[in-house]
């Protein structure tokens, strides 16, 4: 393989442009992606960002690096308005079905792998929760607290922005200057414990009766949702790692506050290469349950939404998130994916043509030239819409074989078809698979395809072909009975 | 439905009899079950008690109690030996496989995980992991030594069990005395800092070079593995819970060190009713890795074992374990589950019959009376292996009915159907699919058996049929592409 790790660029939301990836040490990458708030249901928006992280992932792997890749949980922390009040979401859904906080955490973390399993993304290398970094994140504050950055008000404790902005400028990555928050901040109740609007709760105090709650230097409280991701990231990854990634609203405040714990913590930036994966919309509008432009990913693959005509498959839907560029909005509809569907169709009976193609005795296609053109296509910050064009143009070169107007010698068939399995399945994390996620639905039409051929046999007094039929799915241990309107089947044995 | 609240009898381990079952809150259940350290795949024998716990959990709901189930995840803390010195398992495994120890965390969580969704087992309530409770275990062990019952000795600290035996009498569940012990104690390595070589490790100093390590007040250092237990029970269950469950090798040293923590800290015994899970044997012996006599959950599935004959489904594994007892001993052989495949697949057979049975005038068949055995066996400290026998009871029954020499009024075989459901997909968790863990095996075979057909028209030059199969399988996005040798299937479209 050619060395495609020297010639990654990389798209980095710090500097706002594409840059050589160059990772702290030869060889190994480390890379932190923001995880759910297990409150909900996961959102398709969300499926999308951690989809694209998949495909990072897969492709550094596949690139050759040794990825240790972070993402975490949150379960506890993620307060309902950014501004720093309002409840814990986790404690306010605890509370309003009267069960016990992880148990609400449990439900949603099993829903969230359920849903990532189905649309075949690899688990990270650790998968970190908030609640089980309560002492790394008191440790960061304390530091933070000792050297100047952080103040105690009143049981919780704050980020001094101002101090911050001081001696390393805050808003880095959102471009913001505190003069402009300032001019767009509302005021707001519980903002009294600060010193401004703009610093953020790093530790907050628990009220009576509030359940999540921890013994801290500054008495029972809670971590803020910003103070997580920056003890966690750090303890696993070092001071300073790779790639830091998330959705695009995550940009300000959360990443920001991240940025300004690491310089407060250890006088330097913790992230080379920030990635923002973009938002998804839903007919050209936001998603949104109050307007019923809503649809949940299993929603996708079981076909029950009224926005759908039917149900599709993860990997059609994988398949239509690669033809946007990660950076770009996705529009979801249900045109779109039955384009998506139709185009997954024809890359996968290609595949299925491959092992009948005969190797010629030269080549008049040029493989390596292709084969380069899909990974200009990944090192370009991961272009997965050029990436298809150039799977589908392996389609095309496909196709000329089988008509005999091209050929390829025996290794570079060879090869060829390595290749498309390596970007189809490895990297892009397509499955071949047809079946939809109801499940069973293919077999029980091609069962319903045999009894019906029998309807006809038995009404043709064809005896042979409905008693061979009879036998055959018999024999697979589908057992059809006969009854006076026809044959059904009495289900397997 | 009957009060089967009231009529539930269960073994507890703690008094060696069968008593009736009385909830500490009428109407709900807190139970706990050891899970797994996850440093390693999971065991079939560790599947066997899981399944067990599953059962439990299921049937507990069942006659409607609300239930909160913890499972917890020991991601720390167990260490080597039993005695206290050698090194924690997963930082062991961390070492020699050169990575973080949370990617060994991670890995065989996820292993875990798929292994129990693969056999139908429901997420647990609450899944609390041992270093996400570091601060509960490090509150625990102070109250613990402020009250004498734990001394802090070179940086770690150790459970007094002499003191404790004094106040409380130590070993209540093994039935062992100190005397007993102190006859069949070894004399170890770093067994020096121990008053008695009974006592347990609550915390262990962590050695320069582990990487597993909190500050705690008395230096840094690694939670015990019994302590883990005993904080996150009763974090989330309260001082004193209803059931506490795990296989029968955790009886000691660990639940007895649960329940003297819990004495030690509350005053009270932490448990009322303790339920242990027997071992699993292989043909006959103990499951060993170094003889071969070895196997694992995933090669059931696949049957990628010398041990099996072929692949089996988790369902008809699931059928087998419930023929035994949870507290016999059961015995895991090819002939076993073959045996138990047949009775699964009658099962199922019976059950598919049931939607075609027509309803008599009145009933000849006591549904009460079969119905009233199946919650007494159940009733009877979990007794599946008698369940098992009343539903083939069951399936005796609907043979009677289908050959019209007895009948069942229309409620009656509707209740009938009901509850056969409920029993064997709900309480026993079995499922109907008989597809293999290989997946698409029966799909393929279908049209397989659909192209067999087809070849067959074309020799005869039935073109109608030959065509009539083709189309009816492209419809289905199923091609089929006529080649000289025959017809071979160019992949889904």
């Amino acid at each position: 393989m050619r060395d495609n790790k020297h010639a990654l660029r990389i798209y980095n939301s710090l500097s706002d442009e594409k840059e050589v990836f160059t990772p702290i040490t030869e060889g190994y990458v480390g890379m932190y992606v923001c995880g759910p708030t297990v409150y909900s249901n996961v959102h398709l928006g969300n499926v999308r960002t951690f989809i694209t992280f998949d495909i990072i992932f897969r492709y550094l792997r596949h690139i050759g690096y040794r990825v240790r890749y972070v993402r975490n949980i949150t379960d506890v922390g993620h307060i309902v308005d950014d501004a720093d009040h309002g409840e814990d979401k986790i404690a306010r859904k605890a509370r309003l079905e009267q069960v016990e906080p992880m148990e609400v955490v449990q439900r949603y973390t099993v829903d969230f792998h359920t849903i990532l399993h189905m649309f075949n993304l690899l688990p990270p290398s650790i998968e970190p929760t908030a609640t089980g970094h309560i002492i790394e994140q008191i440790a960061n504050i304390t530091k933070m607290i000792e050297s100047g950055y952080a103040y105690v008000s009143n049981g919780s404790v704050y980020f001094d922005v101002a101090r911050h902005d001081r001696e390393f400028g805050y808003g880095a990555l959102s471009r913001r200057t505190l003069k402009d928050m300032a001019a767009h901040s509302r005021e707001l109740d519980g903002q009294a414990d600060k010193r401004n609007a703009q610093d953020f709760a790093l530790w907050k105090k628990a009220e009576p009766g509030h359940i999540m709650r921890w013994p801290s230097p500054w008495g029972e409280g809670f971590p803020g949702w910003h103070t997580e991701c920056a003890a966690m990231s750090t303890k696993y990854l070092g001071a300073r790692f790779d790639i830091h990634g998330g959705g695009m609203d995550l940009k300000f405040p959360h990443h920001d506050c991240e940025i300004a714990q690491g310089e407060a913590c250890t006088g330097q930036a913790p992230v080379n290469y920030w990635l923002h994966a973009n938002m998804l919309t839903l007919n050209g509008k936001k998603m949104s349950k109050s307007t019923g432009n809503h649809i949940l990913p299993q929603e996708i693959l079981s076909g029950e939404s009224p926005l759908l005509a039917r149900a599709y498959t993860a990997s059609v839907v994988r398949f239509l998130m690669m033809q946007t560029h990660y950076r770009s909005i996705m529009d979801f509809s249900d045109r779109a994916i039955q384009a998506a569907e139709k185009g997954h169709e024809r890359l996968m009976q290609a595949l299925a043509e491959l092992p009948k193609l005969a190797a010629g005795g030269c080549s008049t296609l040029d493989i390596s030239e292709w084969e380069e053109k899909c990974y200009q296509a990944m090192n370009d910050d991961f272009n997965t819409p050029m990436l298809v064009s150039h799977l589908f143009e392996g389609v095309r070169m496909i196709g000329l074989i089988r008509e005999a107007t091209a050929s390829l010698s025996a290794p570079d068939l060879e090869h060829f078809k390595a290749k498309l399995h390596t970007f189809i399945f490895d990297i892009l994390g397509l499955t071949e698979t047809q079946q939809s996620a109801a499940g069973g639905t293919t077999l029980e039409s091609v069962i319903a395809l045999l009894t019906g051929i029998r309807e006809t046999a038995r009404a043709n007094h064809d005896w042979v072909l409905s008693d061979q039929i009879r036998e055959g799915l018999g024999s697979l241990g589908i057992e059809l009975r006969d009854t006076k309107g026809g044959a059904g089947i009495a289900g397997e044995k």
